[in-house]
């Protein structure tokens, strides 16, 4: 990791790092005061993140990169996911990059089956 | 509206008509045999996808890009609305064009906030 590195350079290096089951090198690329916009609000600093991403991260079972552009500033990758709880669950990341490190971060997915496997599964673990 | 656009040019000449209220404009960058995968599912066909998007469109009140890239085979564009039913609902799609019109789309958004307000005013329209 150099400082020298694009932000889709950084991006894509996060990427490849949890999507191949390794959170923590994933987060070598995340600075200590990433701000990432999420569907459920605003999460700030990494380990924040690490709460959010990484029980994601370690239901995966596919992961598929659908788009991935940047320029000088901004970095955005399209990917479609399977996990453990829900198959095909795309997600849009666009990120800006300071010293090799996502900086910020506006991440977009479809809530929707997440919650309904939630449901599900609090429905099968005890009687409504 | 030439055949020698690029795939961004497409897409974003399909956003500012939208985006600026002229929903008829927009759909002449559509193809009559647009595919589109949408958080709900697979939408085939110019009147399925006029069905699902023009409502959307009609309720707009912001409009805010975040991020557009492209090349010559596919284009990205990342965007934040406020509607009269939900504010800050941020979308991605990745799309691909022929002859100047898009031929599919991937759309990404938060269903989950769309759901709760079609909730709450059936809510408030009918006593539970």
């Amino acid at each position: 990791m150099t400082e020298h590195t694009t932000p889709l350079e950084t991006l894509l290096a996060y990427h490849d790092a949890w999507s191949r089951g390794d959170f923590d090198a994933a987060m070598r690329y995340v600075a200590d005061d990433l701000v990432c916009d999420a569907p459920a609000g605003r999460l700030v600093g990494a380990d924040a993140f690490r709460a959010f991403m990484g029980p994601f991260a370690a239901m995966l079972t596919r992961y598929e990169r659908l788009a991935a552009f940047g320029d000088d500033r901004v970095a955005v990758v399209v990917y479609d996911t399977d996990t453990r709880a829900v198959d095909g669950a795309p997600a849009a990341e666009v990120v800006t990059v300071a010293d090799g490190r996502l900086r910020t971060m506006r991440i977009i997915f479809d809530r929707l089956p997440f919650e309904e496997a939630r449901r599900a599964a609090a429905g099968a673990a005890a009687p409504r």
